[in-house]
């Protein structure tokens, strides 16, 4: 078929077993005599796909019967304002933890909605680097909830630690590390991730939230907003996002038959530490951030200059891998590497990178 | 391939040649070596897809250069918040016509958020089965926006005049009825729509804005629901949905293929006609919408009885037509024949129509 590497951060590459079972079954799912894309959302088939995604989600990801899955639209971005819109009522105070661009868009948008919106500890002054520790957290134990983005796709950190945030709810962002390995939800109140890294396609957003969190939202709520509703109208309070949701189940089967997230998390360290052993090894190539909180999701580096930097991503093209450039707020190059990225393309990667070290080292 | 009529309000049918191309070039577009949902939404290719689709919204639509077309996320419902959060900073004002469930739910909404929400016209008391006259609307000329929702869904009425509204913005919710017809689009200050009937698959919002309305939206706005942000990111302020959007391009280019919105109008008024020049001539079936307001793409029946329009459903699933039972609101029957559904589909419905009344009446 002539496919490529696509180092993308997202949306970005799709098993491709699965795409071909969604181009299979395009005109006619299972049957049914209509396209996925075609069905009400109240009819039988449909209601059985919805639940089977949502069945998935729970026993991958072991998912506590306190907790309710919910399919929403909007991406991570509207997360931003649903969870202090949620959350806030109590006592309008949270913490945010500040470790690159997206926590820090979260934590400007939770602006809008409480009147103690808190940076708890960040690791701006040095350019994002590294995750705090739990000592340098300041934490109030009266707040609604302690925010952080577990995997920091610019600029390539992760969280290896999760915080200790007392009786305080733990809201996490994993758009970016969602489903790459085994997780204890009971640790958190609310999860959150926008599909189109490790879930599926653009479009879909989904939220894991513990029950007793779902109370009333602040005045002015809008419906589509309101946590409690959607839990109560499962999902579809309105036309959910059919076919990404579909698409998310055929995601999930394929991670279950790849032996579910013990594996993944085995096959994405191995082509990890494909990537960092080789930058380990060379001065030619630099990466930024600490070893300790290195992402196993985006790996960030770049060579000496800039012009360099645009040379190498120049040349990866024409050798078939896309999208290495880094994001313009980190520069350099940036491999994002999630569920469906083969071994082979980060072995494809590491060679290129080998090469072009000889040629311009 | 044994598709079936699928008579669904939406999701609804897609043309069968689209399903097909979007299967074709499911694993690799054009080329590109990904598929459209693994691309990223800043890619050349990708801006390429989101670009096309916008100047063939415009040019099927005819839409002027003084209004901006939005791919949004969450549907209709979303908008019924996004409408008064954005355009109510002015005076807090706004005038709703009722002429069904989607137009009173927006209605509710806008409660939320001005001091000034009045119901300017409604046809509750009378079962919603016609529209309001211009003389029977109350309108404020002081009002920030008049709200309607052109085709109502559930009941299977339409309007079929525009309610002068001198220079209060009009604001029409068309999800069931756009791309059905050739529209003015100068006589509207915002037109929106879900994409599940007639543009693409659940998970896209179209929202065409005269660019004067593009203002400061309420105090605590989130940054997703602002018409002008998404303007000013032409609709990329972060992921949108990439893939529904390619779907909606490749629904615009089949259309044109049509002939446009004149051919497809021409179509859909010679099906709405088999159906409803059959309902003139027989007393077994009933529709309960004035013939002046009777809707072009949901065409809603019953019999005598509950029990019978039961059995009606049933046998017509047997007969290889689905979704033919109508809203839980409005009982009875509802045939939705969207673009995509061939008047093929509508004879065999006809004919059904025949065989049960000659069984049964």
């Amino acid at each position: 078929m002539g496919r490529i590497f696509n180092f993308s951060a997202g949306p970005s590459m799709l098993p491709e077993e699965v795409l071909r079972q969604a181009a299979d079954e395009m005109l006619n799912y299972q049957g049914s005599g209509m396209s996925v894309m075609e069905m009400s959302h109240r009819s039988k088939v449909y209601d059985g796909i919805i639940k089977q995604t949502e069945a998935l989600f729970r026993s991958v990801m072991g998912i506590p019967e306190n907790y309710r899955v919910l399919f929403l639209q909007g991406g991570a971005t509207m997360q931003f304002a649903m969870v202090p819109m949620n959350l806030l009522a109590r006592r309008g105070k949270a913490d945010y933890v500040l470790t690159g661009s997206f926590s820090t868009k979260a934590y400007q948008e939770a602006l809008l909605f409480g009147k103690a919106i808190r940076v708890a500890g960040s690791t701006k002054d040095e350019k994002f680097c590294r995750i705090p520790t739990q000592a340098e957290l300041s934490l109030d134990s009266g707040a609604d909830y302690v925010h952080i983005c577990q995997n920091n796709t610019i600029y390539g950190s992760r969280w290896s630690y999760l915080p200790d945030t007392g009786a305080v709810p733990l809201v996490s962002d994993m758009s970016s590390c969602i489903l790459s390995e085994p997780v204890d939800v009971s640790q958190y109140g609310l999860i959150y991730a926008g599909a189109q890294k490790n879930i599926g396609p653009a479009g879909l957003a989904l939220v894991v939230i513990r029950e007793d969190l779902l109370g009333e939202p602040l005045p002015g709520t809008p419906v589509m907003l309101n946590y409690k509703v959607q839990a109560e109208n499962e999902s579809m309070y309105n036309t959910p996002p059919t076919y990404a949701i579909y698409m998310a189940m055929l995601v999930l089967q394929w991670i279950e038959r790849q032996g579910g997230l013990v594996a993944m998390q085995a096959k994405n360290r191995e082509k990890a530490a494909l990537l960092y052993d080789y930058l380990d090894t060379t001065s030619f190539y630099k990466t930024a951030i600490l070893k300790d909180d290195r992402s196993m999701m985006n790996v960030t580096f770049r060579t000496a200059s800039d012009a360099l930097d645009a040379q190498f991503v120049k040349e990866s093209v024409a050798a078939g891998m896309s999208n290495l450039k880094g994001h313009r707020a980190a520069g350099g190059m940036r491999a994002s590497i999630y569920n469906a990225m083969p071994r082979a393309g980060v072995e494809a990667l590491v060679d290129f990178m080998k090469q072009f070290e000889k040629a311009n080292g």
